[in-house]
């Protein structure tokens, strides 16, 4: 049964439970999940409540007018959502596979409530792949000297489809302004340790380097400064004397996997919140 | 600064959130943490609310009294705590020291806020440690024959102390109806395996037996049925064919006292509620 | 470089290492990794010896006869292999696809060292998968009454494929003798749940019922008396009061992938030896 | 049983295991342990063999004599030690109590095969600690004037007392050359942070401010590079926004005792080497 979801942050005071919960009353909803936060430092409060509503209510403009008093009267940001919304997404990936097909695999399982509506890559190994999940697979090759025209394209591709979330599902490539500016908070990347460890080009070489016993991936959400974007998922493995930068590059593979996966269901469930730099994840 | 904690459960139905915040704002509250959980084989609304009030009305009768109206209309249990309260807790050991230790330990250096005031135990080794942290040492041994007799002085002990929680820090005895009559949800134990694998009497030897990759600990609420109450807590740690039985034991001690520490934690912040044979907790 | 593994046992005494080393000098080789474990309770020696060779000298025939007087000087059970020697696999499923899709993944992206040269299910959903990676797919219908002669099938496409290893990638029948014994230690199984919990059907349902704070998966090896066999892997993921059993059987499911991987890989790169009903792994 | 237990390394090549399982043999010894490995980049071999020899032989200085000709054959690096060998240990602590605390109750439990002969800090705080576990305690002020004689005089404590092992304990003073040339490799450090992310001061308050999802614990050798010696021990343990500083320094608080307890057992138990910038760390 389809729910409604706001996602909610303004200044600390006191009533604002109060008030959402008036308002989810009036509309004779039933509240089935409710969280918040209270950012310390900044004082900034942050709520997502989902709720029940007869179906024939459930209607996202409907709803943000009926809200707009409460949203009004104490600087409330906002967001609605039905929990029934899938957002359409693109994966743009290079040559690897195992992000790009286990994001497919998990969207056809039903896991992923969304759905995927382009792979992009700058090679072409993945157009079987694609194919075979019936996804449209759009090869756009890149060369340093082409590619501000390329990313122009994938802006393109982007456009065509009606994306509303970019995962860059091993993209091997670095995204300039035009396409981050016009996905602000929606596009995913993940990176293959656990940062601000080994920022930047081979990871795993850094940490062979280093010699670390434990390797990472974080998924995070792309800005202009290369992986300093807002983090919302990571996780580790642990590694020793025995493993080769190839014994990293395995066991890694299945972090990357297993963090992009959590981060992209967080933000197609509704439940991710940017502020600053840093996401809000909620349960 | 204090805070005051409601802890409440209900049949689920519209208007609850909104009830409770109604009460908070008319207190002249602001709600700093809010967590809510419906369980959707019984239809029960679990709540945990908490909130700032001026200090002189952060008084937990007045508070009883002043929700009762909303308690009643909805059918509520309730029950309310300040943060600052502290529950008076006894551990309860036997010949084996980390538990306690880390208790303890964990209580000197204010991580732990409740007041411990008694340790009891069939063995006499562990008075010193007890001394070394000004809490009074109950040596009450005990033998298949003095069994009976011996709970009624630890019953003595729980009541002359007046003790609101009792923890079983590797208590390798097995209390009966009285005692758990007296403390029902409020005796934490700690078994030494992932639980419900393993139950009774050494499940290290179990575990080796069995050839498992890890093994566990679990916290859990004492019930008369051995090993079966509601589950708090629970991690596990690997291990290999390399490990013999001191091996897992040793790992397992790191276990228990980690899990141990963070049920105890869990129920003296007042974030924890039993229903059936299981326990929410809060985060 | 490929190169040559010895499985070896036998009871613990003195010169066993050296007798070993001095095969491998003997024969103009270089030991590249060497672990040995002493099973402290039956006084039994496990070890596995990797070592390069000159190419023209890596024939498996010619090292078990030349290694024939040493294993039998100390009553060694042997087994000699290749590093590059790819075990014939078979991929049983019945409808969850993805445990499935996973292995055959990572043998896609050559991460697996083996051949998966057939598929078969009890369903005809995987078809398409299996032909995307060009592995023949058999669709053996089963119900209670032709359970036998299902079996009796399934035996005869092992055969025919040359099958040296069995993968239960969540195939949800029950496999009699015939099968379990013309595959000794050379079936695994992926059970969900962290065994010896929750054994039998439905250990998802039995977990939330028992309101476990984790879940977990065991990878094993299949033998008669079913949730029994030595295992060889197993992990546990948290969980909590707000997971339903839909929660748990999807948090299950990247469990369930990671676990049997690592069980498979392990076998199929001759790390596994069986004795009594537990695995050693080597590392 | 007392063992022998040879840390080697030396430059790969055929017939480094047989002559070490030569030696042991003709020295009458049966192997119970041996682990070696090879690092692809150096060529180098590294190898940690554990035997059990008649009591009457188990003389270091004559296993070194007697080992002499063969570490000469091939050039090895060579450490002999027995397994009862029980290093002699100093804890440097400052004012936090959780670590140097859980050190002394895993040597006092028998859990660390060592001899804590010495407690030093810069605060008087932990005197009663220390002389609860029977061990001398040495107050050692230092204000930045004074940092160099205090320094002094810590190496005099350390010497007066034999001191092998010195383990900074959340000592939160950083270290001269001549402390740290005196004991290469001897000098075990707790950081409390997954290094190399957040190295210097206040790593959780660094972690807070960049959102991250985990927060780690590192041991490593202490070298004159400022958290940049060789890795022993990491850990990990989730977080998210609703931890606040605190929260993260008091989940921290239980990485930084186990990771440290980690590395100290690895290290008096003989199984480290340390190899440029990387430890090798045995099973």
């Amino acid at each position: 049964m389809p729910t409604a979801v706001l996602l909610l942050s303004c200044r600390d005071q006191p009533g604002l439970v109060h008030a959402v919960a008036e308002f989810v009353l009036a509309e004779h909803g039933n509240i089935v999940h409710a969280e918040q936060h209270i950012d310390q430092g900044s004082g900034v409060f942050f709520q997502r409540v989902e709720f029940e509503l007869p179906t024939a209510d459930l209607d996202i403009e409907r709803i943000e007018a009926a809200f707009a008093p409460t949203a009004e009267r104490f600087g409330m940001a906002v967001q609605v959502r039905r929990s029934d919304d899938r957002p359409r997404v693109a994966l743009l990936a290079s040559t690897q596979p195992h992000c790009l097909a286990d994001l497919l695999a998990r969207w056809r399982s039903g896991e992923l409530p969304a759905e995927i509506v382009a792979v992009i890559s700058n090679h072409a190994d993945h157009a079987g792949l694609a194919e075979f999940h019936g996804v449209p697979h759009h090869h756009l090759p890149v060369t340093p000297e082409t590619r501000e025209a390329q990313e122009a394209q994938v802006l393109d591709v982007l456009r065509a489809h009606d994306v509303e979330l970019v995962v860059l599902a091993r993209y091997m490539q670095i995204l300039g302004r035009p396409v981050l500016d016009a996905y602000p908070s929606r596009i995913i990347n993940i990176h293959h340790s656990f940062l601000p460890a080994f920022v930047g080009a081979r990871p795993y070489h850094q940490a062979q380097q280093r010699g670390v016993k434990l390797i990472g991936a974080t998924a995070h959400y792309a800005t202009f400064e290369l992986d300093e974007g807002p983090i919302i998922a990571q996780d580790v493995t642990p590694v020793s004397h025995r493993d080769s930068v190839a014994d990293l590059v395995r066991k890694g593979r299945d972090l990357e996997t297993v963090v992009l996966a959590r981060a992209v269901r967080a933000h197609v469930e509704h439940r991710t919140l940017v502020y600053g730099n840093k996401t809000i994840v909620f349960g």
